[in-house]
Order: C-alpha cells, then structure tokens, then sequence
C-alpha cells in the first residue's frame, strides 16, 4: 500500500472492491526514433525480453533512418440497435425528419468536445432487415481530438436513442413500435488507422544483422504470417506485447486496442498477420498499419500519477502523435521477434532474460545468481538445465 | 517503491529497464458459484465498473445455480517452418525414418513434464506447398499440464529443428536444402478450449431482472453481436475486461489469450460474438466456448507475491479449474454488459462508477464528493455536467 493515504484513496476508486495495489514493472526503451524525434518509451509489461527487444531494435533502427509514422484517418463510431417491424419508407423519411433534432439534443453533452474541433460527424440510419426481421442501426460517426472518448461517444448514443422516441406521436409511428435493443461505441475502428514503417537498402540491413540474406529470410517470415493462422497469432501477439505495455504506460485500455486490431486482422475473411515486408529497387521496406484509438485526455490519463509521468517522458503528446509512437513501438517488437526468429531462434535471447526468473524460482542466491549467468552464457537456459545445474552447485559447496 | 529492498529487486528483474512500479487496482469480484465451489475472485483491471458488473452477475447466477464449466480440450501446439524445394516424397520418408529421434532428442527437455504426465503428444509434417514453394511444416502438440508451456514448447521446438537436419547425410539430402524458416509455439489453441454456461426458467430470470421479456431481447443482443462485426468486437472486448483481469491477477499472459481468443472469434471467415444464448422448452441458456491456454505453475505464478496471493484466494486450483473460473468470469461480465445494455444502458452503471475519477480529476474536496454522488444519484453523469455542478457548488459556497 502506498505511505501517501490520499494518493492510496485515488487508486483505489479506479475500481471496486479494491484491496491493494498489483505491481506490473514499469520500464523504459530508449533509443527510439520516430519521425526524426527522439524518444525513450514508457512500457508497462511482466513479460522478460520485451523491452530488451523493443530497445534493440530501435537502437538499429535509428541508425537506419528511423520509423516514419503517420495517421491515415481518426473516425470513431457507435451504434443504436433497434427493431421496427413497420415499413421501411416510414422509418426512414421519420429518421430523415427527425436528423437534425438527434444532433442538436445531444448539445449539452457535446459543447467542450466542439470547442476543441470534435464532436458527432455524422448520423446515418443502416437497413439489416436482411440479417434480422426488423434490425436497423443508426450508425453514428464521432471525432473525438485527443480523448479516447468512450464515455462521451456512449454518452452521445444514449441521448440520441431518447431522442429518436421522443417525436414518434406526429408520425404514423406507435412508440413502441421502435424497441431499441442497445445503445454503445464500437471498439472496431478500422477507420481510426495509423501506419508506421522503416526502410533502407537491402545490403545495409544484411550487413548490419550479418546475414547474406537476412532480408529475404526476413520477408519469408512475414509471409508466412499472412499465409498461416497458427502463425499469424503468434506474430501478432508478438506486436501487442509492445502496444499494450504502451496502452497501459499511458492509460489506455488494452481491451479496447486488442479486440480492434485481432478484429482487423480478420477483416478479409481470414486471419492474418500485421505487418508486411518487401523488397523494392533494391529497398527493403517493412510496415504495419493497425486502428488505434488512443487517448492522452481523459479517462485515467491525468489521474493515474505514472500515467502523468509517462505522458511527460513522451512529451505530452496529442493523441495523433501517441498513435504514431505505438505503432512504431509494435513494428520494433515483431522486428525483434522476426529478427530472433530467423536467426539465433527466440530462446536464445528470451531464457537469457528469463534465467533470472528461473534463478529467483528456486531461491538462488545473489551469488548463486552471477555464477549461473557466466555459466549459461554459452549454454541452453531450461528449467531442468537450470535445476541439474543449481544442485550440482549446492553440492560442489558442501564438499 | 517497495521498502523491502529484496522483493523490489524480484519485481525490477521482471523486465529490463525497471524504473519502479506501475499499480494497477488489485480487486475481488464475491459471489461466485463455479461447479458448485464458491468463488471470490481476485480481478486486475484499471477500469471502473468491471468488478461491479462481474459481482453483480456472479450474485444473481448464484442464486439460480451457478456456473457450470468444463475443459473440452487441452492440446497446445508448436510448429518448425522451413523450406524445402526438393521432392516431397523424399522430405516425407527422411521425416518418417527420423521422426522418433526428434522425439527423443528432446527428452532432456521433456523428462520433468513427463513425470508430470504431459510432454509431446505427437510430431507431423504437413505440405503447405500449395500456400508457398517449398513451404513444410513440423506441427507439434504437446499437453503442457498446469504449465501455460511457452518457455517448455519453445525449447522443444528449437532441438527437433536442430535434430531436424542432423541425420540428412544418410539421405539424399544436402544439409542446406532444408533451410528452417522459425520455429515458435502457437498462441492460436483452438485444441485447448473451454466452455462455460448458465441456465434457468425463462419466467424465472424475466421476474429477477423485473422485465417481462427480458430474456428474448438478450438473446436478440447476443444475435446482435453475431451478426454485426462493429457490435461483435465491443460485445467480445466486454468479455475480455474480465478474462485478462484474471490472466493478470493469476499472472498469466494476457496478450497471448487475447491474440487466441480473437482469432478463434474469426475462425469461420467472419469475425464475430463468442457467447451463445437460446432458448429450449422454455430454459434460458447463456455460453461461452473459448480457447484458453492458462498456467497456474511457471512463469511469474510462483514468484510475483500478488500473483501467489491471488492462486491462494482461489484455493491454488490446477490450469483446468482455472479455465473454469476464467471462463465463468467472462461470461459473468458479457451478461453484465447485456443486462446494462438492453435495460437501463451501459452509461448509468457505468457513470455512478466513473463519477468518482471526473471528480477526482477536478480535485473535488471529500466533501464535494459526498454531495456530488447524492446529487447525481438519479441525474445523468457526465464530464460537462459534473464540471457545471460543481462550479455552481464553489459559487454557491462563496456566498
């Protein structure tokens, strides 16, 4: 528990029932540089060899030129769900009717969003009869700036759906004619995209990784990532491993990120992975372009205090420019996983940052712990080699 | 920073890079009746509401017979890919003649979890040449028992690889024909599932929720977020809120079971809702099946204090009660959300809970706060509103 009783109250109701604290480890990448700026990232994760990965990769990369980031679009939306089992003409001219009154009612709601040039773009009614007997949506768009804004756009579609009950009595519509099922954001914002990417030519990135065909290996895995399900999971979750720990650093909900982007992987009928490779001219270029709505305003942002820190380790960004940072920071962990991958295998790099765990398992000592590093150097880290070692050790001791 | 100077230590060496701790609310969700055992269950989640929903639903299930859950498969796999541009019936009698080594190669690997009843299930090559020129893969399955098996599949994959092209002398095959892309778990298990449900009286659930058609517009909402993917990805992310709160409490890997869950979401071409709802001679029933790879040994489970704890809360179960108490979890907070949804909205629980974070976020004194939850009890919550109640609280002090 925290000394600082107030700041303990504060943590606590960001939830319920809350009993105490869980620590996730909050760790720094340095070494990235995204867009010519530089940064060192800000990543919440209890996974070992993430960051170290991130890191790497950013490092190589910086010399290379850098990720070049950028927002493709920033459109949010929520549905109301509703059946009519009347005739189509008449829901349609009513909601054609009624349209302007929808937006103006939720005024009250939407005044600061305005001030800061966001607010509801548009609202649209959408005919599903043909998936179910009377299924219609009212499909609202929203620009929401800098916040993630769940509650604001679930706050919108609240009043909207209220509304849209609200003038039946002038029209041939009964009230209850219209049964609104539910009312709520979509966590799918395929039109809320960010690309990252790097590149550079082929013969620099062979050399640099000492490998005569590192790049084509390279694109081979990508590849497969886009060919074969069993795969593109992983590979994805590889990307995600460096987003969420991002999401979280700065108060973002991961749920909400993680369901868009598996989504989006999907969105072709099949399930792919993420990224792409190619080589162009002589140029290798390797990308991702995922939804990402982030905020760096409301929610926990400027509640939770390493929150607030590590929007200031990135220079309180806007959220335009967190989506860029976040995406850079899932193109550097799968080029780590991929680089690994292809070369010495992920084990190598990944027990190497878990012996620690593996040590503090079975209760090494400090001593212990240096001796079991030299000596796993060069050796294949397990839990069995780990063991056999340690008791071996133990043993040589008492003699 | 922790006062103890040895378990802050254990935290830092989590990860790489550690600047100090990030606090996540450590909660617990009572009520629950899982197979007939009574749960309270420890829940990681920054998010307001989640505990609350997750409570409420366990309560309600609890009076009309509880959680029923059981594991349907527990198979997890690996694979090698690799190229091989020679003739296929030549790969495939090499991989038959050796296939036993490979499996014995691993057995300095694989004698714990062997002793423990699990280890390689079985070693297949598969022809993906039709996908790409040469392409192979060695398919793994592996029963990791109480472990999530990341660390142990991994190292069983990398020596069959490496056994892999040892023996190709005697054939005709050069050792560089066979060029081994990767080799990697798959986080994509949909061998390693789990189902859980609820049921009862149509008539008996539409009187506790105090609704006399309660039970078909929640299944019209379930259809809902099969149907639609802007719904489905929302409906699934709601579901997650409880399911990661768990994996982190319990200190599995949350992007592991997102990236496998989503994916499985998406398994037949369309991405879509993972809970059921029907109706059978007037019997409600509500499930969930999700693929759901958990640990209760290895990794950080036997050394992150909170995460001992929390085992311990839920009575150190095995990775088979665990899905089931995941599982349950989930599909408490999917009937939270719909309940919410298609009654009084999503916003009104919702809010009641977040308003204590706007007020927070304004520094409203505790006597501001106090005010401010009674004078919103039955008005709508929002930033604005807040904002302007309590700008008229200060004025109206001043006087």
């Amino acid at each position: 528990m925290n000394s600082d009783e107030e700041l303990q109250k504060l943590h606590d109701e960001f939830s319920e029932n809350t009993l105490t604290n869980f620590y996730l480890p909050f760790s720094i990448a340095p070494n990235f540089l995204i867009n010519n700026n530089r940064y060192s990232i800000p990543m919440v994760i209890e996974e070992s060899s993430v960051i170290a990965a991130a890191s790497k990769s950013a490092k190589l990369w910086a010399e290379l030129g850098g990720f070049k980031a950028k927002v493709i679009s920033k459109v949010k939306t929520g549905q109301i769900h509703l059946i009519y089992l009347g005739e189509k003409q008449v829901i349609t001219s009513y909601f054609n009717d009624i349209k302007s009154y929808l937006i103006k009612s939720t005024e009250n709601i939407t005044a600061n969003m305005k001030k800061r040039g966001g607010g509801i773009i548009d609202v649209k009614l959408s005919d599903k009869t043909s998936d179910m007997d009377g299924y219609y949506q009212i499909n609202i768009s929203f620009n929401t700036i800098d916040a993630m804004g769940a509650n604001f756009i679930n706050s919108c579609l609240e009043q909207i759906s209220k509304s849209f009950i609200e003038k039946t009595k002038k029209y041939k519509i009964e009230k209850n004619e219209i049964n609104i099922i539910m009312s709520i954001l979509s966590n799918y914002v395929p039109d809320c995209l960010v690309k990252a990417e790097v590149s550079c030519k082929v013969e620099e990135l062979n050399i640099k990784e000492n490998h005569h065909n590192f790049c084509e290996k390279f694109i081979q895995a990508v590849k497969i990532a886009e060919l074969d399900i069993s795969r593109a999971v992983t590979h994805n979750k590889g990307i995600m491993n460096g987003i969420d720990a991002v999401a979280i650093a700065t108060g973002n909900d991961f749920r909400a990120i993680e369901a868009g982007i598996h989504a989006y992987a999907s969105k072709n009928g099949k399930y792919t992975g993420l990224t792409k490779a190619k080589i162009e001219n002589g140029v290798f270029n390797f990308s991702i372009t995922i939804p990402l709505a982030l905020g760096t305003i409301g929610g926990i942002t400027n509640l939770h205090p390493l929150v607030k820190l590590a929007l200031e380790m990135l220079d309180n960004p806007n959220s335009d420019e967190l989506m860029q940072i976040t995406a850079s920071v899932g193109l550097a962990q799968n080029y780590g996983a991929l680089r690994s991958l292809i070369t010495s295998g992920i084990q190598k790099g990944h027990m190497k940052m878990h012996l620690i765990n593996i040590l503090n398992s079975l209760e090494a000592t400090e001593k212990e712990k240096k001796l079991a590093i030299e000596y796993f150097k060069n050796k294949t880290v397990n839990n069995s080699n780990v063991q056999n070692y340690l008791i071996k050790l133990r043993k040589s001791d008492e003699v």
